[in-house]
């Protein structure tokens, strides 16, 4: 247990300050501060005593240095039962801080309004996070309050104590205040590699900001938590039950594909991560019953993404059928109050989440493998048409449209497309033969009439000739594929002996 | 362009101070200088000020307090192009310092050794983070160096601009100063968090070691480097070819089945991210014939674990398919010789590598999804036999370790084995009935005389009769499944008609 008798206040955030005041006067706690802080104290009429007239030197360079004084930082770094450290300080006529409050220069919301390289490089504050780390390393003897929402905490604390603070208060405000001086410098630093464009430094330090821990992981035995790696994630649920782990990493597959479609056009349904229909139509109940048709039985239980503002006739629709999430970008009112009759359901707003957000790293064992995402947008010049027989436009884009959704089915993966919706998805594969029998099979289970005119996509190349004539055997009659293979020429071959449309990307587009 | 006049060192790693110094003298730098650094720099004869002749204030507090003194920080701080701040430092008889040569005090090295908590504490350092803080903010005037790695750059910079540094390495030195502080608080940070049991605080920061920067990503438009979490990764590659992103990310799904596996023992080979084949024989020469036999078509171009240290006639048995890599726990002299004669193979030895070392987070748009990892030991009590028919202990064993392998298979994941051996692994399918299927595929493909006495695991229940009864038909005996489904009673009676064995295990597995 330790007395509070000296508290000093440094405050850019200055929220609820008259709260913490009015208790700190109770427990006699003596304050010092800084500029605009001490103005504000003295503003709401409680006595403190100006910093430079603490310390006896003058604040200097614009406020660069005030804090940064040896009285100061003795004050605060000072062992109360170490006699060399008491003489020390009484030999300099220094004296014992046992409480600092101190936020920092908002360096993170100065980089979200865009200001001037010198205006967010003058928003790194030096002397806030040498108190804290100093009062935070002395937690022993020292509280060190760092943000305006454990104010309620420490006036909790002082009541409780007759203005003294236990040592476990003391040790949880020091590990929060390194994951706030962490988390600070980790954005700092994360902002000077972005401007010396350099992703991929020795030493990276990835800050995130807890969402929400989960009931549990992927599965119940293991706990789980969401990070946002900016302010907030951007997706809003506006309906429904705590999402659990396994919803969130659905929704980002769902939302990876659905926000790779045209504009306010398609919608996706996703079960364990994997896409299960896919349909790309403008109109919204034509291309969900098109995505459902893919394979109705996985739907069940899945996720639904649409990529557009889902109306009354729709969410009619979509009431017909289990689905733990839905996703879109808005709900019509009507809508809303026909899909909030379902109790399981929940409801997610995704208009403001947009595909440039997309991160990408994965951990294993003690590392982490980073890459950017994979959603370089197709341009003519990466696709070649190589076979005799040359695809029309609305081929060619049922081409690109299956390809499209292979980028983001777990390899190996091929999908088979007629009329911009998916007839076969073929996930998840050691053997790319296997996907293609998948992909077919689905097709052939539920919609067997729509095989002509139907087109397949591969997410890499055909290593043999197997996978596409397997393709071609069940009616289809044009395949993409990344090229590579040293069997590239027989492939052609084969697709022109078999007159298939055959055309070439320059990217593969592996996912695991 | 800026002159450096006036240098400040103090060094926690001396390593080739000497070098450094030697330059400096050239350049006719001054240099002020703390405790342990200014008396090895005294040894070698070169002319320093001792930091508290120099400010005029004692190093108090056993050297907590030494250069958080205000000559010191508005020395650092002041803008040189400012006038008011030219006359403040006249006024306060301060001089410009324009090198801060820091290192810190070793806080991830302590940790390491496994000192007390105090100790610890003690190695937080709080002076050189400040000071290497204010240097890299004032970054237009001053230079950085924080790690002896940049000494080299340095004398180059100062040689090529005689004396002088340019602003584009003066940032770079800035920004490589805030990833170490970042760095350096993050894994203070992260201490706290494990000491308090706080896996998930509001603000979280992961700090991470570049290993490599990666050729690229999952495919060759996406950039990647894989980082370490600890500081170093606890795989040794020992031959060939640089390593791709694809190997990491198999390498690890591979590592994370074969570590799970008794010591010493089994195979496993791995594509895709998903295992192809696992066998848990103890004859090394049986076990990866097993483990190949499930699917030896797919296992081509794949990569190989071998949970044991590789012998000469396994070695020759390797070298007749072609393996992206070999990953064992050590290689025999003889073995090693015959690998090492595959041009395209990489070989990596993971012996000093264990299961506890697993991290699980994944990154999607702009969140991070952070879970313990599923490596919970099976025990006795969370397993119930519900059929009338009981396993024996070899079946028992053939159950878990068909469970085993089904939960590091992606969802949803249906594994037959036999003889400790997978048969079939069906994986990443959005319908368990499809899993059940692929599984029955690969086994009556390439192992049909094998069916009798085999058993299957499914990560997750089985939601309808159909997956089971589809397993009984291809002649499985006996199978484990987690429970939970409101069918289970169903699936008990089914068991029970058809004479299978069924195990209910209390946990699911699910692996996306």
């Amino acid at each position: 247990m330790k007395k509070i008798k000296k508290a000093l206040i440094s405050l850019s955030n200055k929220n609820n300050l008259k709260i913490i005041l009015k208790t700190l006067k109770k427990y006699k706690i003596k304050l010092i501060s800084t500029g605009g802080t001490y103005k504000e104290i003295k503003k709401l009429k409680f006595p403190c005593t100006e910093i430079s007239q603490y310390t006896g030197s003058p604040e200097i360079l614009d406020g660069r240095v005030k804090t940064l004084h040896s009285k100061i930082h003795a004050g605060i770094l000072s062992k109360r039962n170490n006699k060399l450290h008491q003489k020390q300080l009484i030999k300099n006529n220094f004296n014992e801080i046992d409480l600092v409050i101190v936020n920092f220069y908002p360096f993170e919301k100065t980089l979200e309004y865009k200001k001037s390289h010198s205006k967010i490089i003058e928003n790194i504050d030096i002397g806030g996070p040498t108190m804290v780390r100093a009062a935070a390393k002395n937690y022993n003897d020292v509280t060190v309050i760092t943000s305006p929402n454990q104010y309620v905490e420490l006036i909790d604390q002082l009541n409780l104590n007759k203005g003294s603070t236990q040592l476990e208060f003391r040790q949880k405000m020091s590990e929060e205040a390194f994951s706030e001086t962490a988390y600070y410098d980790s954005i700092i630093s994360n902002y000077f590699n972005q401007i010396n464009k350099n992703p991929f430094p020795q030493k990276k330090t990835i800050p995130a900001n807890l969402i929400e821990k989960l009931r549990y992981g992927e599965n119940p035995h293991q706990i789980s938590a969401v990070y946002s790696l900016k302010g907030k994630l951007n997706i809003n649920q506006i309906y429904g039950k705590k999402l659990s782990y396994n919803n969130y990493n659905d929704i980002f597959a769902a939302l990876t594909i659905s926000k790779s479609l045209k504009k306010n056009t398609g919608t996706v349904i996703v079960k364990h991560a994997n896409p299960c229909g896919v349909s790309e139509i403008k109109d919204q109940i034509k291309s969900y019953h098109s995505a459902l048709a893919c394979d109705p039985i996985s739907a069940f239980g899945g996720i639904v993404a649409c990529n557009y503002k889902i109306k009354k006739k729709l969410a009619n629709e979509l009431s017909k059928i289990f689905f733990e999430v839905i996703i879109a970008n808005g709900f019509e009112n009507a809508a809303l109050n026909i899909l909030k009759k379902k109790k399981n359901l929940r409801l997610i707003d995704a208009k403001n989440l947009n595909k440039t957000n997309l991160k990408n790293f994965v951990s294993n064992f003690n590392s982490v493998l980073i890459q950017s995402p994979d959603i370089k947008k197709f341009e003519k010049k990466d696709f070649k048409i190589v076979s005799k027989k040359k695809p029309s436009p609305q081929q060619m884009q049922n081409l690109l449209f299956a390809l499209n959704v292979c980028r983001y089915t777990k390899s190996n993966a091929i999908v088979i497309v007629n009329n911009k919706s998916t007839l076969g998805i073929g996930s998840g594969q050691p053997s790319r033969l296997d996907s293609c029998k998948i992909a077919i099979d689905k097709m052939n289970r539920f919609q067997p009439e729509k095989f002509l005119g139907s087109v397949a996509a591969s997410d890499a190349f055909f290593p043999f000739i197997d996978g596409i004539e397997t393709l071609v055997q069940a009616g289809i009659s044009a395949v993409i594929q990344p090229y590579g293979s040293i069997r590239d020429k027989e492939i052609i071959r084969f697709a022109n002996q078999t007159n298939t449309i055959l055309v070439f990307s320059k990217n593969r587009h592996f996912k695991h």
